[in-house]
């Protein structure tokens, strides 16, 4: 026995564009498959336009968002609208008539989460969002149902694939900041402004929805560490690479004794670690569990189909698994409300300082370090000035890499330093050194 | 509401043991993050010896299956004492009571999941393996639950730790292969009886298990064209690494307008490739999907705790999810039983030869594979013979790689050349040149 499925879209952009083609194409795929026959019964658009490019019958077009959710053939309401404004007003709408809601709304789970989830529960309906984070890579269904007898101690991803891109272009031509993000944009890796990936807030969004699920409490978006890619410089990946260091943006989430510490930074893995091989467009999750160990996911972690690989595989398990209601968001039910977050983590660091050639630099540099119980693993100058130049010409490139240390020691240290005439700090970026 | 759910546990070796270890561990974890109170309420061992080791209370000892199978405490049983002999029959008798079942026996599974399925339908009960293939990592779940809008068109994996431990020792420390089994014993990666993982019998179960499932259809293991690495030289490795390939035993699976293609064979994959970073005894799966595009998963695919993690995930999902009861098996329910299978596949191929140094037998070799319609992308010769040298001090290694071509092919034009009286071709290993 077939069970037949109605589904509402609401906008038509790449995602909903790519997720209105997945179903129509897969319609007999998913009845011989799933046992399901999934059918487009509406869709809500600002524009036409897209309905003509994408053939969708005008009949399925509705007018309001009272007219979707009242239409009875809609049992599922896929929103891929975007951001907190009509979306979330929509998804309330559908859930408050019974729909359940598939979404791809990064920002809306972010910051509403429990909001939406109560609306959910009191109306018997499931809220799925594993398109949410990382498209096609199923990350949440992981958590959910995959590594669930695991409490999950750490989490490390390269979750935007548009930072992602930048870097590995970086990396590989050796090229600056500037150019390889007009590149980008100009192949659509990257937005006009391009400020929500470039200076981490989309990675932070994600994050906040991935460590919450995966330390089952709340990790608001607001507690999270954010330094973006803008101020990153060729140089810095360069002299990485001389080290054995690949440059990446990295969410960082880790779950001590202590509390929570949740990052999203430029940060140095080692060029053997499985996420150094991570490149262009692609994302990784790496997690560790207390009885799997380390698992890593990886694909695409944008893009039409990819995402819309995540949408449909939600509508199906929500048709197939109707009378499971709230499988996504048990999971933070029992949060603790007192849950600490670390501002002054631990971490190695690279730091790049433009020093004096000449002797006695060195001791007092490293002295400082010391002063401050920094630890120091590599010193590595970059050339030697000519002996008889002057200013800027007289001073060189100089790198550290440090032991494990706190944020603050090195904030400390770094402002010693440029207190002195004889070195200016260029650059301070964390490492994983795992 | 916490819910209760009671566990019996059949067999406490290396994952039985540590699927007791964490139940018993995470209770209370998984009270507060599952809202499940999963007890173990009956164990079924053979000797008394690791109840004591376990710590596990007398009054949990079952004597007979019909003593765990009638215990109404007991809700999902779990079987983790491998192969089809008791195994079997317990995991009937515990779906004819009405009992839900987790196993991490794949050889069973590749051989009766049918039966079984049958049996846990008649009697609406679940029936859970994950732990079957790839230890913790969760790739059921992700083809069952996370890429199922996608027809899977690829899948190629290393599923195998003890083959993979083996196989990076010798990559790195350019050591044999017998030298390399024998230190593998020793640290408990490989058994004292090696054939069922050495020469590719594991991984054709699970490659049957995960290609039946991401194709929706039945691939017996039977079907499976299989080679082991008993035969992998130090020397290909050698020759493979100078021209940028991994050697690895990898379990291939493609789905075609022509028909099913499965193979478990040693490869060389490009360096830069995602599978050839996967080393020791880490798995990993890499899917291709038409709509998710790459995706891989990597992980621990053995051990007592990895393993313990899909069951326990299994057990939980089973708990939690109690309506949902075919979840595992409905993707072959509809399997198309006039499927191809495609034994004279395509690939491209390395083939080390020991040939005469002299003028024209290059000519002679190549042209010998030219009349088999097969394209060479290199020909290498390893080194010179001694002009004055005769016998084998005038032969030296040549190594040449093709282009795509037919099994078959390759077969005749290599018997064709060991026909001859210049050369004789001394391995034959499969390329994956993506």
């Amino acid at each position: 026995m077939v069970k037949k499925v109605g589904v509402a879209i609401l906008g038509l952009g790449v995602v909903g564009g790519g997720t209105y083609q997945t179903l129509v194409k897969h319609r007999e795929f998913y009845k011989q498959t799933q046992n399901v026959d999934v059918t487009v019964e509406s869709v809500l658009v600002r524009s036409g336009k897209r309905v003509k490019e994408l053939g969708i019958p005008e009949e399925l077009v509705a007018k309001t968002i009272e007219e979707v959710v009242a239409n009875p053939a809609v049992d599922i309401v896929v929103e891929t609208i975007g951001g907190c404004g009509v979306a979330k007003e929509y998804i309330l709408a559908a859930l408050n008539e019974g729909k359940s809601v598939v979404t791809a709304n990064k920002e809306l789970i972010c910051k509403y989460s429990h909001e939406l989830e109560r609306v959910a529960k009191r109306n018997s309906c499931g809220l799925y969002y594993e398109a949410s984070c990382v498209g096609g890579v199923p990350i949440i269904r992981t958590l959910l149902d995959g590594v669930q007898a695991n409490r999950i101690t750490e989490m490390m991803g390269i979750i935007n694939g548009t930072t992602n891109y930048i870097l590995t272009k970086m990396t590989q031509e050796g090229a600056e900041y500037d150019e390889v993000l007009k590149e980008a944009q100009r192949l659509g890796y990257a937005e006009a402004d391009p400020t929500a990936d470039v200076e981490g807030h989309d990675a932070t969004y994600k994050l906040s929805i991935l460590a919450s699920m995966a330390f089952h409490t709340k990790v608001p978006y607001t507690k999270i560490f954010r330094e973006g890619i803008s101020e990153v410089g060729r140089k810095d990946i360069q002299f990485g690479k001389e080290l054995g260091y690949t440059l990446k943006l990295l969410a960082i989430a880790k779950n001590t004794e202590k509390g929570i510490e949740v990052r999203v930074h430029p940060t140095f893995v080692r060029d053997r670690h499985p996420l150094a091989a991570v490149n262009d467009s692609y994302n990784a999750v790496f997690l560790r569990g207390d009885a799997v160990g380390d698992v890593m996911l990886y694909g695409r972690g944008a893009g039409a189909f990819p995402t819309a690989s995540a949408v449909v595989s939600d509508v199906i398990f929500a048709a197939t698994h109707a009378d499971v209601k709230y499988s996504t968001f048990k999971n933070t039910a029992n949060a603790d409300p007192n849950v600490n977050f670390i501002s002054d983590f631990e971490s190695a660091y690279y730091i790049r300082l433009f020093v004096d050639d000449k002797a006695g630099t060195l001791t007092k540099i490293t002295g400082i370090f010391a002063r401050y119980g920094i630890s120091i693993v590599v010193v590595d100058q970059k050339g030697r000035a000519d002996p008889t130049a002057t200013g800027d010409a007289a001073r060189v490139p100089l790198v550290v890499i440090t032991h494990k240390t706190r944020e603050n020691s090195i904030k400390k240290a770094v402002a010693k330093i440029n207190e002195t005439d004889l070195a200016i700090v260029r650059s301070v970026i964390r490492v994983e050194d795992q």
